[in-house]
């Protein structure tokens, strides 16, 4: 028996050890710290986007990318890495220009959109007709615009959550046919972003079938400012030149890395983002950034001692800016995609998470309360409201019942940067990127060291943001 | 005599007659109040820049600015106003292009230097040498850089007077030539510039009489850094194409406006700015707004009653970016500079001027505390340390003894827009732009309806910023 007097003096080492007990009982808190430390993902982002730079889908450089990201998943000790290909039409920018010729030259800032057929080669000189609303030119009824180029000003909102991006991006996908139904003979939209630098946002367009296919492109915000200004004192006339080609039967390439289950191997928990990118700039927010997290997150998981219960598998998509990798994946998974647990994607920058989301089968049970525990020090609430969208390439595997989770990250300044050649390493910030992967490895090892049950999703709960 | 209650209930229009009568006495809370409240200066620098547009010294362009400024003079109540011609030689940039071409092929941003010859019409292919310094490249011997393209990356510093500035820019004036001596086919820098975009900063260059000429360029910070990241993994080639063009004996154009003194208009308060810009972006805040801002302050006072004592002459320099009118205008003058009492010019953007400072023979004198009481409520001190530095237009005429008075404007994201495509009006803010005009209003108020002896410089005061 010991005195009370050596009791109180054996305290402090006894209460270390119930500490020190807890923390090796409590291996999500390890996990955090070793991801918030780790600078893995910072250094895979910026030798991604230094040493390959833009990777177009279907482009040799995503391929290159691709063979590139395999390795580094090798080497960061994933069981199991894989590529797979998907057919898809490779489009690539030309030459591109546009100046105001009537009533004084002057040079604008415009950029191609993605999939945008090229204008004759001498160019395309007309008047233009400017919108402030895309509703206005719907409006307009068929040949009120008959040889005229179709501008459309209409602003983007700046948003935490981003919310602007959705309400006018149907400007940029259908406008192009719409103001064609019209008569025009080329469309620009003021670059769908919230900035203010001369440098256009690109993004992907899509033509409808019973409308000529005419040349689309977006100006910079300033240029946008400057056509409203001029119309506004009389008649204003553009040259335009776009010389922009498409090439069908290119591959995409997916890559797939796992980290093996040791109870449950073929029941998945999936981490996602994109590899390919634009061309403008280096894919870094977009989403260099969410390929550098899900593989961060991953292989922090894969450093511990033991392996999770279920697999953790990280998907790198190969072809979301064109639309094409959400289907393709779904229909290669096929059945498989029951084995699917529950997925997620980072596809929305490097700014830190805010608010969390999961299925309507685990929310306010026994689970969500383990990962809102572990996400408050982060900084990060969980929401009582079910997940709403699980990212762009997680669409068709959510409609056909894979439930997925959502986390939300600061999005105030990404679309100053989206689409942009000023998509650039740089704008990365070390520390956010960090709470980051520590958010996603958190919920990837309670996700997978368990049994939990995420349910199905109804039919239909993918839809698009 | 009236009763005790009929005389306090004329009190309240008693008091607001003292009030009235106290405006009156009172100019210049006047003028600053007119200044304020008037958007003149704000629709000036939208309409030059909306309808004018860039305007390089000697090109067709900044004439039709000059004829376009002249008829916005004479309409805003300037008593005389005529153009100042003289020669320039007017460089003009063509196609511009560079890429990476080993290790990956990517596109980078540049942007030719001022007055930088042309690549051969195939471009120039080589490997480059880094200098993250520009005096690591000065370090050098001669023949060290032979074949290679010289690249240096050293950053300008962010500070709210723009020092940094002047601490570098002497890579971009003077650093073909060295880099030539050594051997280099080809020069490029990191812009000089405190921004994160991909937007390359443009700015003249010279070359030495002992050194081949080389075509020398900016690269955008982002491209700078991918340059940096890149170096370090291994050999880097790039090519580079620049067209660019010089034109002999063009045409620069000064316009000056006057509000002529009632008492002495021989003696003149000098206001200016610039009205040459470069060819990128649109010329806002350099220097539309330093002309919006001199000619805005003029306007107020050509409003008033009556003329001040002296003549306020609005100079709007047409050749400052090739650091050509300085010298063209003190020439101009010859003997009749000795009539300007005191000069100033405005040409560091549109941010509020924080500070102000006056010659020395001022410095302390009644007229220091009255401008010292005007400014204050204004939010700007008054420097007990004598004025550094009038303005680049202003150094020959500081060299031939004219004083000048100069009005420090928070700069601390100049340097962001300063010589890049993005120098466009949306930039601009209304309400900093006014604080500028009241402040300039009320020294050339101050200045012009007075008798106070500025007194000269003594020889080398015009010292270069």
């Amino acid at each position: 028996m010991i005195s009370c007097h050596r009791l109180l003096r054996a305290l402090p080492a006894f209460a270390l050890m119930l500490w020190g007990g807890a923390a090796a009982a409590d291996p999500v808190a390890d996990i955090v710290a070793k991801a918030l430390a780790d600078g893995w993902s910072y250094q895979f982002l910026s030798d991604l986007t230094t040493e390959i730079g833009p990777r177009m889908a279907g482009s040799p450089a995503a391929r290159q990318a691709a063979e590139w990201a395999k390795i580094r998943l090798q080497q960061a000790g994933f069981d199991e890495v894989h590529l797979e290909s998907f057919p898809v039409t490779n489009w690539t920018r030309g030459a591109e220009s546009a100046e105001i010729i009537m009533p004084s030259r002057q040079h604008l800032a415009v950029a191609a959109l993605g999939q945008s057929v090229a204008t004759p080669a001498a160019g395309i000189d007309a008047q233009i007709v400017l919108f402030k609303s895309f509703q206005a030119l719907l409006d307009m009824p068929p040949g009120s615009l008959n040889g005229k180029i179709a501008v459309v000003t209409q602003r983007q909102v700046r948003t935490q959550s981003g919310s602007g991006y959705g309400a006018i991006v149907g400007m940029r996908v259908t406008g192009a046919s719409e103001a064609a139904k019209r008569g025009a003979v080329a469309y620009l939209i003021r670059s769908v972003g919230t900035d203010n630098h001369r440098l256009p946002h690109t993004g992907v367009m899509s033509y409808a079938k019973d409308a000529p296919r005419i040349p689309a492109a977006a100006l910079s915000n300033p240029d946008a400012d400057q056509l409203e200004r001029l119309i506004a004192k009389g008649p204003v006339s553009l040259h335009l030149n776009l010389a922009s080609e498409s090439k069908e039967n290119a591959q995409a390439v997916t890559v797939v890395g796992e980290i093996r289950g040791r109870e449950h191997p073929e029941q998945v928990v999936l981490l996602s983002g994109h590899l390919d990118s634009w061309d403008l700039g280096t894919g870094a927010i977009d989403d260099g950034a969410g390929i550098a997290i899900a593989a961060g997150a991953a292989r922090v998981i894969a450093g511990l001692q033991q392996r999770p219960k279920r697999t953790i598998r990280v998907v790198m998509f190969g072809a979301e800016e064109i639309g094409a990798a959400s289907k393709a994946y779904a229909e290669a998974q096929g059945a498989k995609a029951a084995n699917i647990a529950i997925a997620g994607e980072s596809d929305f920058g490097a700014r830190k998470i805010y608010q969390a989301s999961l299925p309507n089968a685990v929310a306010g049970t026994a689970f969500g309360k383990q990962l809102a525990a572990a996400l408050l020090p982060l900084g990060v609430d969980l929401e009582k409201t079910p997940a709403r969208h699980g990212g762009s390439d997680l669409e068709d595997l959510a409609e056909g019942g894979v439930p997925f989770v959502q986390f939300d990250q600061n999005g105030s300044d990404y679309f100053d940067i989206h689409h942009t050649a000023d998509d650039t390493f740089d704008k990365i910030d070390a520390g956010e990127l960090a709470q980051n992967v520590a958010v996603w490895a958190s919920f990837a090892w309670l996700a997978a060291d368990s049994d939990v049950d995420f349910g199905r999703l109804p039919s239909g709960t993918g839809s698009r943001r």
